[in-house]
């Protein structure tokens, strides 16, 4: 876990801005840390999820508004990630998204941490669009019907104007 | 936060098993604990919440049902907490509960944190029947309208089959 | 938890700048919400903790190099929640800070959590200055010794360098 | 995420206990879930952490005696998480653990959550063996040295005590 010294002529190469479709800082609180003196690895998926959250906001994208309106909604599906180094108590990080495929029913992101010039944490993450399988009142009128009541989700194909207002993918292969 | 020695003829009184309505263990795990090698203070809220989960459980009350159902919910109304000694990784805790109001619309609870007889935190919950306002449906057909949205619970009071099943509380005076 | 209507003669009267220490702002993510549909109620603790500690630190106070340099650190001693109306999914908050007491060995804050103009929450938040018991070298030739591990910090009155740079009270009493 | 019947004739047949080398209840409480009305994702990885503690501790391995006393710890180094159906409130899951192979410094796990037959999430999770780099003191002298303190672990070879006590490892070829 050492870290290479970093040489005047190259600062912040890994974060050249066109690279990414996002860019989120995160500040480590109390509450993201472990007995260990570092950031629960587990938190490292909270801290990309609120990245791509404030990027589809950004885009105009109203996961609430949606959800509640029994649109449909984006869930998670796939999570990879390698934890290089550890992120501490006030450090100042930046989390990054990249769109590297865009399926049918489903988005698969590169996504990274990152404290200054040192790569922290590599992740992929892969989300997938869902429905509610039957109208709400439905499912209301079927109170205690357990079996009926737990798959209320189905996956489906991501509505057009949603694509439609996704980035072009930026291909993995560097990353 | 010295901790005086217990002497073998006062084994464990304050963990009297009469005076509780409910105990359930917990252990502290890495998720728990925070960068000054304690469990995160907040977290105390959610050790108490299991424990009343589990001893509603136990009554034969299903908050998952009644809450799919739309027949209504406890929330948490109200939380007072004193952390008088540290909990750690690997510790094994007994979280009581003790119900000490029961009113029409909510109920009150003494809960407490121990380690072996040690007395880690105390805290005071009161939580509160709510119903939702509105057929879901109505909210679907309305999505989008924040301001119908956001109050789609209000305070009731408690359904009879519920209080049926609730046990005297116990006086809080000597807590 | 009805919504009272705003006149416009009154916007955002209560979240009147001079009345606070600090405001810091916080968005509802996934990882705040629960199967309510609405924010965790233990999660508007972590809230608080973000804002003071923002607050801390605009204050010029490093709480990680002085807990790693053994000066000692803030830990929450008691807390008291009253939970008004929910926080949902997207909702941009602004969290508080007043503090309301500085004695010698904790200081007291009135926070509260704000939609717009709407109270969501409201708390007391008491922190209290500990020093760790015994040199660091001295736990780790002990380690195994739970009795003397368990209580590794004791209360101590806050250094004199930090009670320079916080700021004079505000009377809790309009609260 | 349709849920196959299950014929009375293949009970919990993926569940056959001689195929795990430990197994862990989790119930599903508030806390666990988001708005979504399931469990948050970033839980699963909670879950699985508190079956493998278990898991070590029925070992006889003590996580916190050995990180206190220096001698060094476990830390997640990668994890792959598949969700492939949805936990809800009060739902009561299984988590098992499988050790897949153990390296020099690491230990590799393949980790399934279950709802009584059916499979939620499947996960591998890899951890790698860390020791303190510098005498705690010697960290302490130096406080407010960003670049010494951040590293402030190095992967180490597993001790060969805890290797001692680790289980033959299960390929993980028909996971």
């Amino acid at each position: 876990m050492s870290v290479s010294p970093v040489s005047p002529a190259s600062p912040e190469v890994p974060v050249e801005p066109r690279r990414y479709h996002h860019r989120y800082p995160v500040r480590v609180y109390w509450e993201d840390t472990d007995a260990g003196g570092i950031v629960f690895y587990g938190n490292y998926l909270k801290f990309m999820e609120r990245a791509r959250t404030e990027w589809l906001s950004a885009l105009g994208f109203g996961q609430e508004s949606m959800r509640r309106a029994g649109e449909g909604m984006f869930i998670v599906a796939e999570t990879t990630l390698r934890y290089l180094k550890p992120a501490r108590l006030d450090d100042q990080l930046t989390v990054t998204v990249v769109v590297t495929e865009i399926g049918r029913a489903s988005v698969t992101f590169a996504q990274e941490v990152w404290r200054a010039d040192t790569l922290l944490t590599q992740g992929m993450v892969r989300i997938g669009w869902v429905q509610p399988v039957t109208p709400r009142d439905a499912s209301v009128a079927q109170a205690g019907d357990e079996a009926s009541g737990e798959d209320s989700f189905r996956p489906a194909r991501i509505p057009a104007r949603i694509l439609a207002i996704l980035p072009t993918p930026i291909s993995a292969s560097k990353g």
